[in-house]
């Protein structure tokens, strides 16, 4: 097997092997066309160069391709949509880059168990509209949701603007289908709406980015489709006063279905992108939803809320469509801020809600130091915030002080109790984040964990940790 | 070390090293106390004779007890109320009982991070009744919530009536304090709503019955209180009827705070200890609870549902006070069985809801097939039974059927794509059917990571697999 460590002997049989069990469509060989699977969504993050691609249709051939790696002690990085944001998703030098997009079936939607049975490559978007179809709804809504795969959102336990109120991808995943390093499968979990047989393997799976098992197949959990949500906007004059309205809009015991909050970066980006006639003079928006039995009178409740907290005008909505465009700006952020800069690098720190004023005005004040332009849209509810940090990459300076500062709001997330990812994951751009999030206890169990289930280290090399 | 395996030399070596970092009356040695620490309330489980029973105060004391068993190889088995139903509390011959009762302080709540920071010794109820005062409800109520411990619920992922909306404790497990079997101190987790940094070890911990690490602190996750829920009770003339009825609750898209179902032989059980007035000719009794802002709406449409389905009688409550009433009888159920047979064995296979039916008519055959009396009240909601099997300990033969009987259940379970235990757990008493479940590929991972947290296997030993 000397051939493993040479470059073309080495693909070539690799090539060899993996078309035996796979068809010829599913293997793709073309330098050209493997570049474009080198890389998710995320700036600043190394990837490889695959030897080859492959994409299987079934649970079998992912099997096989399995049990070639694992013969052949060649890498695999399974991927989705690509739309990841810290590089988990990248491919490192000669490996098999697995990608699940065409296992795309929804095998099975059923009302009564309120469950779905999908293979992996199903677009989030594609779920759900189907079972929107059965009076079904599946809550988690990463922004890429259109195009992301729930595969990728089981790989990043992906969030999203619903969270505050309906969870993370974690909370749906029941069960799950996983082909292990060395081919075999696996089943996790249940159908059930309960079980505690054994430890937790299937969530241990949720966020493991593809470093312990290839998901072949999920049981979700749905929940009923909840009514059209009813939004406000309310604009502040700080961003201290919006995080003062998000705190006492969660110890009054309101149940919002969305809680987002805007900088004044982000207000004025949106205001220039799309001519939206928010005062520039707003420091601060905060967008709130409920999709509750009698949304007009909760959002009565929470209007009062925010003009008690300073708001400078609270804007309720009449009905579902002048609602949709309320949130049109905050679904417009991130293309907004990405018309300041060329690049863009995206925070995800998560802290206590009782922190958010605090990780708010922290990062203003690292964007100031660092002499950059750092945008901060958050799932306000969750704590969660996404401090975009502008720059260009041609220039040098720039892309050391966004690299540096990316790295400072995760050290100001850590000083405030919070963790450096709340929905996006670990990649290669915060692992070392992680180790001192988690600490060497942590992260000697987290390698051990690793080792059981991957002893080769053939999963997603160079990831997490 | 010779004295390790002679019994008086080896426990009074214990003693020693134990009380070096214990106050004197942390560590009780008398025979007789010892043995009222031997097991939990599980049937048909062995249970041996400890060596020591110690109740730490502190997180150190903790470490000073797992630090000794480390170095003297002796097992550790953690305790909360023992108020468990599969054995996993029970002493090993030898071992250390760590009793974490003492440990009951509740040492923060949060309004806005809707959190509590607990001990693992608080009493469920406790904390229950202390965040209520903030306005504030954690939802898991297993039927033992009034003695059983946060720790304890911890380890066996309890669940409880409100599951078919709340979910079971794992949901409310944000962040844990760990003592590991070598004493070392591990924090997971988090106090923040969302979090996906590296794999979720705060989950595996859930439902591990003490078997990775001992809990010494949990960051959990509050709701903001519920309306008080207005109940009905629906009486049908068969369980599938029933069943029926149930899928039809949860199909419309309801999202009921409560449903449970009392089989025939529950409901004149009860009857006959309480004098409830229910016709002995029920076969089966729906209860039905919403805590939504119209209760009553919700119960008039479920009340339809259930007519439709065949109920003979249909009874809403009318505030609730009268809604306690009716609950009163689910809560009596278990009592109620008990005066059947000197003994009972509680099952608790939990199925998808669309095979309920199948699962109570299975039960019944069985019952019948094995001349026994099996009563079955479920959290039909989430598709979870527990079929009680009652009998005289003292008669072998019926003995030996009441196992029989019980292991019969949990093959039916699996037969109708269900699990052994809903919330239960599997401890000593399942720990064959966990393998059945588990299957070959499973169970060898499930070991692999208790090596990973216990290379010496001094964790609680013998449970689970």
């Amino acid at each position: 097997m000397d051939d493993l460590h040479e470059g073309p002997g080495r693909t070539d049989g690799l090539h060899t092997r993996l078309r035996a069990g796979l068809p010829a469509d599913a293997v793709l060989t073309d330098p050209d066309v493997m570049a474009s699977y080198a890389h998710d969504m995320a700036s600043f993050c190394t990837a490889g160069a695959p030897a080859a691609v492959v994409l299987p249709r079934t649970v079998e051939q992912v099997q096989h391709v399995l049990r070639t790696a694992t013969a052949l002690r060649v890498p695999v990085v399974p991927q989705g949509a690509r739309t990841g944001l810290s590089g988990a998703a990248n491919a490192s030098d000669g490996c098999v880059v697995l990608s699940l997009v065409k296992m795309d079936r929804i095998v099975e939607i059923d009302p009564v168990d309120r469950i779905a049975v999908v293979e992996p490559g199903v677009v989030n978007a594609v779920l759900s509209r189907a079972v929107a179809e059965h009076g079904l709804y599946y809550p988690p809504d990463p922004s890429s949701w259109e195009t992301c795969t729930i595969g990728g959102n089981i790989g990043t336990a992906s969030g999203g603007l619903c969270c505050v109120k309906y969870g993370v991808t974690a909370e749906y995943v029941l069960g799950l289908d996983v082909v292990l390093a060395d081919g075999r499968l696996l089943r996790t979990g249940r159908r059930t709406a309960k079980g505690v047989a054994g430890y937790d393997l299937t969530r241990l799976f949720v966020g493991s980015e593809g470093s312990l098992g290839i998901v072949v197949g999920a049981v979700l959990a749905l929940k009923p489709q909840p009514p059209a949500q009813l939004a406000l906007a309310a604009e502040f004059p700080s961003a201290e006063a919006a995080c003062e309205a998000v705190c006492a809009i969660m110890e009054r015991g309101h149940t919002p279905s969305l809680l987002e909050l805007m900088d004044g970066t982000t207000v004025r980006a949106v205001n220039r992108l799309a001519h939206m006639g928010l005062p520039d003079t707003t420091e601060a928006l905060l967008l709130c939803a409920f999709d509750t039995p009698d949304p007009a009178a909760d959002l009565a409740a929470v209007g009062e809320l925010c003009r008690a907290a300073g708001a400078t005008e609270v804007v309720p909505a009449d009905d579902a469509a002048e609602s949709e465009l309320l949130l049109q700006a905050r679904r417009l952020s991130l293309n907004a801020l990405e018309t300041i800069k060329p690049a863009t690098m995206i925070d995800d720190v998560c802290v206590p809600r009782t922190k958010l004023s605090a990780m708010l005005t922290g990062t203003a004040e690292i964007a100031a130091t660092y002499g950059l332009t750092i945008g901060v849209c958050a799932h306000a509810g969750d704590g969660n915030t996404h401090p975009v940090v502008c720059f260009d990459p041609d220039d040098e300076d720039e892309s050391r002080r966004a690299r540096e500062s990316f790295d400072e709001i995760m050290a100001l997330g850590l000083a405030l109790g919070g963790t450096i990812t709340g929905e996006h994951g670990v990649g290669v751009l915060k692992k070392e984040w992680l180790a001192r999030e988690l600490g060497p206890v942590g992260l000697e169990l987290q390698r051990g964990i690793k080792r059981t289930f991957d002893p080769l280290g053939l999963l997603n090399p160079g990831k997490l940790f």
